[in-house]
């Protein structure tokens, strides 16, 4: 059995997420699985850096899969390219060392939220963005993300939170940035709870619309209670960016 | 009566083109005036700067219209934001001279065909661009482009010419660039035949792909014959970029 590393691009919007569920073909996994188990004639499960929700794009979302083949890297990558959806991108394959898992190995994540911030149209990435008119103070928006760099319990920043799970992770860099009429968030770090991107994102956007202050995500942290944090913000503004290892 | 000048993006996916026809809602100047006289409650004829072909796409379409109307350029650009579909805004809206006329006024148009070149999967613009893989020698496309820039009669670029209209125009600037795996014609020119842009672009498609010499576009052009100039390329990958007065 040779074990591959495989990395996706995807436009989540047809899909119920990444984690196959019952007997759906709406999930990136369950298509992938599919194809390749049709492709490479066995049974072939493949693991995720994570799971993404339903409508989450991913710019790069890692894979892993163990497979019996004499198939090159080169020829299962171009077959991949031919029969996945054209909302599902391959681009990457490589054979992995024997331990390799996508998610057992992941040491680093970054996500990133696109949000429209202008009155100008946004029509050629309105499927990609979150429209979010008004006024942000960014240097604002930039102070709460300082706040909530480091290792915290993030209970208030997850939905449906399982009790006897830690919420402990540590959020190592986010990022907000203007590009022209777009504001992007970036968060990179090492684990991330069910919502916890698209929570940060809504925390932070009414931050910067100056419904909370900076000081206050300090006290959510400390709170550990989701009520207390910002809006959960759509799934439609969220890729997950890369996956290091 | 004031006299407007409108600036309209749009996605050219799920309408029929510019111009309107019959009683079909499926046009953007169908669904313009149609805003416009109950926004103003008065009828109004909205003229384009030219027709853009079903599915082709606009960054500025220019948009000129007359009204008789109290309010101000910002309220009414506010309110074609609001209630045009997400697939069409309003970039800007000024009050133009009297004489002013986006189609009889133009001096210049930008038209922009976008290529996707490469292997790698165009997930998130794959609205946006036409696919089409295998080398491309840009060098010898650059050639060409420079070989049909000028002032010459463009027959066999434009399809159902009809006979006794001139088909002369002078195409001011070609250009052939490379943006990772895109590849980016740049049309300008002080006129353009129907379905020209498209043909240039399958044409120097064909050129880059060595079907063609460089040289040969002159004898296209001599010839004045539609069959023997290049493929019209498809309509999802070009954009009306900018139009000049």
């Amino acid at each position: 059995m040779r074990n591959f590393c495989l990395v996706l691009r995807y436009d989540g919007a047809r899909y119920r997420g990444w984690q196959k569920q019952g007997n759906t073909d709406r999930t990136i996994q369950g298509r992938l699985e599919t194809l390749l188990s049709r492709l490479l004639d066995q049974k072939v499960e493949a693991a995720g850096s994570g799971r993404t929700d339903a409508g989450v794009h991913a710019m790069g979302q890692t894979v892993s899969f163990r497979a019996d083949t004499d198939l090159s890297c080169e020829e299962l990558l171009a077959a991949l390219r031919r029969y996945l959806p054209e909302d599902v991108g391959a681009v990457s394959l490589r054979e992995a060392d024997p331990r390799f898992h996508a998610r057992l190995s992941a040491k680093e994540k970054t996500y990133v939220y696109r949000v429209w911030n202008s009155d100008e149209p946004c029509v050629f990435a309105r499927k990609y963005v979150y429209v979010f008119p008004g006024a942000l103070d960014l240097d604002a928006m930039r102070d709460a993300a300082a706040r909530l760099c480091g290792r915290h319990d993030f209970s208030a920043f997850c939905t449906g939170k399982k009790s006897g799970k830690s919420a402990v992770r540590t959020l190592r860099a986010v990022s907000v940035e203007r590009l022209d009429g777009e504001v992007r968030l970036t968060f990179t770090g090492d684990g991330f709870l069910y919502n916890m991107a698209r929570i940060l994102a809504g925390t932070l956007l009414e931050v910067g619309r100056g419904d909370r202050t900076p000081e206050s995500v300090e006290e959510i942290l400390r709170g550990r209670d989701r009520t207390k944090a910002g809006f959960t913000a759509p799934a439609h503004g969220l890729f997950l960016w890369e996956v290091r290892y």
